[in-house]
């Protein structure tokens, strides 16, 4: 099994926007955030790549993906209703294959020489099978996250066969049933915004949405399914996920990825000449 | 003399997509530059703004401009021929008033209470003529910068008579034609990307562009012949500029302005955040 697919969702209101922001990469080559994520996916092998827009976006997300133009296919969500709309709208992108699914508001950082998206990626392809990202994740956050829990995969580092899924739990209930052993007091398994899925996957939010009344049903509602039918794998990555979302999520982001490039020092002096150009302004006052 | 009226000029290609970059203000809002920039102006004292776009533009800017959109209105420039042929398309909105010059890719952090174009028009509006912004400039900064020379105004504090204006002088030039007594060895008087501007430097500029054949008159010739045609001021501002077109200008900019203000603690603490995350990352290796 090779993933050469990858869906990038960005049509949330709020944060259509933010894919088309401009930074500097590790190599010190001005890139829009789409750009970035674009390349996440195409260093983890993926082939061609579908991204789920607002309608009325596709130009300027044409001008923000450069020279990766043309491996990317737009699709339109024409309301704001979740990822699992969003996915199924790329249901014959798709096709029978298993795809690589990122959000276009968020940017990796990993702390070894593989990108964040090729170490799921790679985990997927061996196991051959549906396999999420997470991090460990403090007991306040689980407001902002989809939590997982299950037994620690024998022989296997970070590596957990997930057996439950829950969508933003209260810590009452994250403590009765997601308590996963191994991590430390307080901290659960959150969904890291990064998640290989088998096809299967597709099936299943389609027949969701289909016997769903009143409630939109959504993707953790899916994947809460995935344990039930076969082996759906929890891997913790190693390096850091940055949201552009968040209140000076740009900005850090932005360090992040100057700080583990070429342009460290620089970042550093310049961090450096700001904090003392403030200081000497405090002192002019 | 009131200066009611500003024109922003962000037609030149590659810096264009500046000010829709998103950012967060010295009170934490969310802004775009191009919110920043008209809200430097508005603070200013100005009621009327007309921005210099490429064509194509307008409808990312009409977004960008958020609840400032009323008092905005767009001129396009067809080509990207430079400041002067950028002011020139603006004539029938400056009519016979007095303007203030920003360019859409510089943000200002003021150190002391008053914005920075506030400042500026403040000299302008007391001594009643046109004032460029100007700050102390290394030598090795001069290809970067028009660069002008001339005494200090008696019992003034940082305002000088301008005599002399040179684009982009070498140092030689500087050294023998641009230095200005009481600044520090080697550093010259800069535009700072700040001008207040009387009526007649758009009659200066017409008649430039009517003269011309061949070489395309610029902003420099036009403000070279002001000292010979009344007082023309330079004022060093209490502030730092921010080129947000420069290799990690947004960057520079986003830190000097979470420092300068109510998040200063929420930023040193992110900036320590993240270096520690990078160095456990190193570490891990």
């Amino acid at each position: 099994m090779q993933v050469r697919k990858a869906v990038i969702t960005a049509a949330a209101p709020n944060q259509n926007r933010l894919p088309l922001q401009q930074l500097v990469d590790a190599h010190g080559t001005d890139k829009t955030a789409l750009q970035l994520v674009v390349e996440e996916t195409v260093a983890a092998g993926v082939e061609e790549i579908c991204v789920v827009i607002r309608p009325g976006d596709q130009k300027a997300y044409e001008s923000a993906a450069g020279s990766r133009l043309g491996s990317l296919c737009f699709v339109e969500q024409p309301e704001p209703l979740g990822y699992a709309d969003a996915l199924i709208r790329t249901r014959s992108f798709v096709g029978n294959d298993p795809f690589l699914h990122l959000v276009g508001d968020h940017l990796y950082v990993s702390s070894t020489d593989v990108p964040c998206a090729k170490q799921l990626v790679d985990v997927a392809e061996r196991f051959e099978c549906s396999v999420s990202a997470v991090q460990a994740t403090r007991e306040s956050n689980l407001p902002y996250f989809g939590v997982v829990s299950g037994p620690h995969l024998p022989r296997e580092d970070r590596l957990y066969e997930i057996e439950r899924v829950i969508e933003k739990p209260t810590p009452t209930l994250a403590e009765q049933e997601l308590v996963t052993p191994g991590l430390r007091a307080g901290h659960y398994l959150g969904f890291f915004g990064m998640h290989v899925f088998m096809p299967e996957v597709m099936n299943l939010l389609c027949d969701l949405v289909e016997e769903s009344d009143g409630d939109k049903p959504t993707l953790a509602d899916a994947v809460a399914m995935l344990p039930s039918r076969g082996r759906y794998l929890a891997s913790q990555l190693s390096g850091t996920r940055y949201n552009l979302g968040i209140k000076y999520g740009l900005l850090k982001a932005q360090l992040a990825i100057g700080l583990s490039g070429r342009d460290r020092d620089l970042i550093l002096t310049e961090m450096v000449d700001v904090l003392s150009h403030r200081v000497e302004g405090q002192l002019a006052r």
